[in-house]
């Protein structure tokens, strides 16, 4: 029995046979071309672009309507990359240089941008260079006449061990057959982890060295809740894992009939519950899970593309995109949020000793206030289609919230003078992650419509502790007096400010904590589709009364443990936590 | 003229003419030696060994009377490196194996030696490394029959331009003669910038390439407060600085007559003005400058060491000799707070993403209790010998105020088996410098007799913002109305639980602060020796009342512009600010 811990990209448990998947290395021979016949060659590199373009858009149109949503879109920028004429006078004047064969000049000019790409130590940038070793090793195989290995001919019902997929080859298989996903490479924006959560495939990715360890016919347990991997587990881990998963499968089922039931106490107060999404593509699930909105729309994917920045008006399809799928739902646009540990591409790297503490955020936006208003005037022209929100992440005082609606009012004075229109009246928030912030939320409030918690990095900054770094991430913990009084704090402020308190960090989806932000009277919890069924029924079998008794007794406690055993205690008296509280 | 930055580490002002002082190399000869001369060649080691042993004796002697401290107890250090057996030991098997003449033998086994300590990212470590160069310069110089460069010849009055003065150097040094120094290496905790500090020496260290700016004979400016050197001033500088100069002396003179006096405010309170030092040697400068005691003595330097950590006999004599110097005035010892941006030696080496927000202080001690108990049961030895006193930095929580006690009285119960004499009533205190523990200080207050803010950790962790980053150190804001409230907040709890505040963070010695933290209540300031002048005078010119007043209208305002500008009218109202506040 060996056990791996990843990072978890898609929920789930699933138990069953292991398939290695190896996309099997060939080599591209190497040989001097004559002059005469240069151009023989790069004719043979037009028809291999030809056949590859043709076979990715039948690829397309067969995956259309069995995805439904937009997951086959990367597609798009397949094409794209294909037929990027950069690309093609490249390997025209590389085959000149070098007189060599083109399969060769073929696959050293993609070596060389996908080497830079690989270095990024941006996990958006660096996964990008799948896309290009996909595409490139398309056509290599058209001019090696090579067929392809495709994952669509699967007949038994596997669990995918791969190093890294394609994204087509992930397209391509057979998602009826592949139960689960344990990858070597990949974390939580490669294309493998959104497929997997768009056909709800438990995956675990970044698992480092699966490959080597797990053998096809090995059973195998994916547990994409706790990003666990176990490879041939013995027998009581078996008998363990078998009545989890059952246990989930009842509680999925189970959870599934409250899809289309509101979030109301037992005493009739109504919450709303939102969605936290990183790409316009999870707008399904959202939907599918009975959220009442997107309360975190994370913009970053959007400055991470292949070609640099999305222009204006790529935001302002995506954001319209967005906000038409979700029915006239809410949807709040956090702007850029990249730095820290998100590498900014395109700009000037620099290393920070203390990237949490860093150029972050709007940090970093106020001094790039170009791309900051390009992103303010695409939310704004979106805002036309539905119910759009803006919020501003890493505010820590005032200044920071007046600068930040200066540039709103001059985006929208542009806006106006190009005859755009927008939503006159577009809510504006603001994150509360800064412990600064929330010890001022009640000068904040009276600034900004609305506040949303980003507890994660809030209680990073509270208790200094850096909860990736494993040897004080135990002292990371959401129900340490300081942080639930700060929480507290905020909520209160804002409700005598007469505004609505949403939280989108993880706490806001940890059932443990549900109560409780019910009952210090949290407006909004925001969260991972996949949580909503669970949180909502929390909140469906409690009152406010009982909920308010309990933050009454808890904020009397001196310790998160007395806390933490207080409320566990409370919950498992009237709640089932077992499988979902690790 | 050449403006450059460097670390402040010796304050004052000082204008006058460089001598540039480069150690001049020289080629150490390389040549085969016969297995029959190996032996002569190891006598004329020990020879050269005996000799540099006697100079360095000579050098104690020499300076014993005119430092008059412990300035040049590092000789000893030098003493024990050359008569350390495994030194000796070492260049034996070396000169067996190579072969060569024991010059060059020396040269490559220190300069091994020295690169592993030069590459150490802690400045306590690194900066040991010119020991070694010391000591082993000086044996070469006597292998090569060559006399040593001497600073103690110094003619005229100079401001010295150096790369790195060997500690040595730096001591024989006619200090009657240096009126600056200006270094490309060093740090704070230099030799050089002690020696500097001791003799009250302007000098700005860190400086990277001055050796290569200025020249003999150039007009130099040392700001030893702001970190500046100014090579060849244009006039309007010069003039500037002249001015400057003469109201600094103008007002040490006028500040050193308020040594003896009380910091006492117009309307009779007495507040206590205490002392941050890093090295027993401050303590004179500590008395010279009238301190009421030493707030904060950084216990670090004793796990710094060259030999590695300090054993409980080392501790317990060097407490004992703080304790002991300040003529029964209270010293507070920080308890080890390594980790973080100071590197822990001897240990296993791993980095942080953000050290700040890492393994620090008792976190680290929590895992190494040996240490920690060897550091407590020296602390409480030396109690028996003064006013001392105990205080554990980054608590974050209630739990490690609960553990840092449990360990104590093992601590203290190991001394009573031993029958080992301890002050039984010693204070116990805290930092409070993570906003977590400022956020319940209510509860925290129940466990210790003292609090202490450590403003410059609280202030980077409440804002997000680490102050060392130059993006963003604009945002480290003292009077941010976040942390004025936590700062009160502190306050207003411990006195509520009938335990006084200390602050020893940067604030404290701040005079823009002076009069806000006098009105929010704090009891005890401590600061850097030369800082406490300028406060106590701040204090003895403002009434509570009015202190509280100014407070009473900070605490209303709603950015820290708005509360700076406020206060700065303020204060230019009342006091000359000139050449203090940059």
């Amino acid at each position: 029995m060996r056990e791996l811990t990843g990072i978890s990209a898609s929920p789930g448990i699933t138990i069953g046979t292991a398939f290695l998947y190896i996309d099997d290395a060939f080599t591209v021979p190497r040989y001097d071309v004559d002059e005469s016949d240069l151009e023989r060659e790069y004719e043979r590199f037009e028809e291999a672009l030809e056949k590859a373009t043709q076979e990715i858009i039948e690829l397309k149109d067969q995956t259309s309507s069995s995805v439904g949503g937009n997951e086959n879109n990367f597609l798009d920028a397949h094409i794209l990359m294909i037929q990027d004429p950069d690309f093609a006078d490249q390997i025209k004047q590389n085959l000149k240089g070098k007189k060599k064969n083109v399969e060769w000049i073929l696959q050293q000019t993609i070596e060389g941008v996908i080497n830079k790409l690989s270095s990024s130590q941006d996990s958006y940038i660096s996964e990008r260079s799948i896309d290009l070793h996909d595409v490139s090793k398309r056509v290599l195989n058209h001019l090696m006449y090579r067929e392809r290995i495709s994952l669509a001919d699967l007949s038994a019902e596997v669990i995918l061990v791969t190093h890294n997929l394609l994204p087509s080859d992930a397209l391509a298989m057979n998602t009826r057959k592949v139960k689960g996903i344990a990858m070597d490479a990949g974390g939580k924006t490669s294309h493998t982890a959104i497929l997997a959560r768009a056909f709800e495939i438990p995956a675990v990715l970044g698992l480092s060295a699966v490959t080597s360890i797990a053998r096809t016919g090995d059973t195998i347990i994916i547990d994409g809740n706790r990003g666990k991997v176990i490879v041939d587990p013995d027998e009581e881990t078996l008998k363990t894992y078998e009545e989890i998963l059952q246990k989930w499968q009842q509680r999925e089922v189970q959870l599934a009939t409250l899809n289309q039931l509101p979030a109301e106490t037992q005493d009739g107060k109504h919450i709303l519950l939102g969605a936290n999404i990183e790409v316009p593509e999870e707008t399904d699930a959202v939907i599918a899970h009975g959220a009442d909105g997107i309360g975190l729309f994370r913009s970053e994917f959007l400055f991470m593309q292949p070609g640099g920045v999305s222009d204006e008006e790529q935001q302002y399809e995506a954001y319209t995109r967005v906000v038409k799928s979700v029915e006239g739902k809410p949807v709040t646009i956090r702007t850029l949020d990249v730095g820290g540990d998100k590498a900014i591409p395109g700009f000037e790297q620099h290393s920070e000793k203390n990237p949490i503490l860093g150029w972050r955020a709007v940090r970093f936006c106020f001094s790039r206030t170009d791309l900051f208003k390009i992103q303010l005037r695409a939310i704004l022209r979106a805002s036309v289609h539905g119910d759009l929100r803006i919020m501003f992440p890493m505010i820590s005082g005032v200044e920071e919230v007046d600068r930040a609606l200066e540039l709103l009012e001059e985006a929208r004075s542009e806006c106006r003078e190009k005859g755009q229109p927008f939503n006159e009246d577009i809510p504006v928030g603001i994150m509360i992650e800064v412990p600064s912030a929330a010890l001022t939320s009640d000068i904040l409030a009276r600034k900004v419509d609305f506040f949303s918690i980003g507890t994660n990095d809030l209680i990073q900054y509270t208790i200094a502790v850096d909860r990736g770094n494993e040897r004080v991430a135990y002292l990371y913990e959401p129900f340490h007096p300081g942080v639930l009084r700060l929480i507290k704090m905020v909520i209160d402020n804002a409700h005598s400010a007469g505004i609505p308190v949403n939280m989108c960090g993880e706490m806001a989806g940890d059932p443990i904590a549900t109560v409780i932000l019910l009952g210090m009277g949290l407006d909004v919890f925001s969260m991972s589709s996949f949580s909503i069924p669970e949180v909502k029924q929390i909140i469906r079998s409690t009152s406010m009364m009982e909920a308010e008794e309990l933050v009454g007794e808890i904020m009397e406690m001196k310790s998160y443990r007395e806390i933490d055993e207080h409320v566990r205690g409370w919950m498992n008296a009237g709640y089932n936590l077992e499988g979902y509280t690790g």
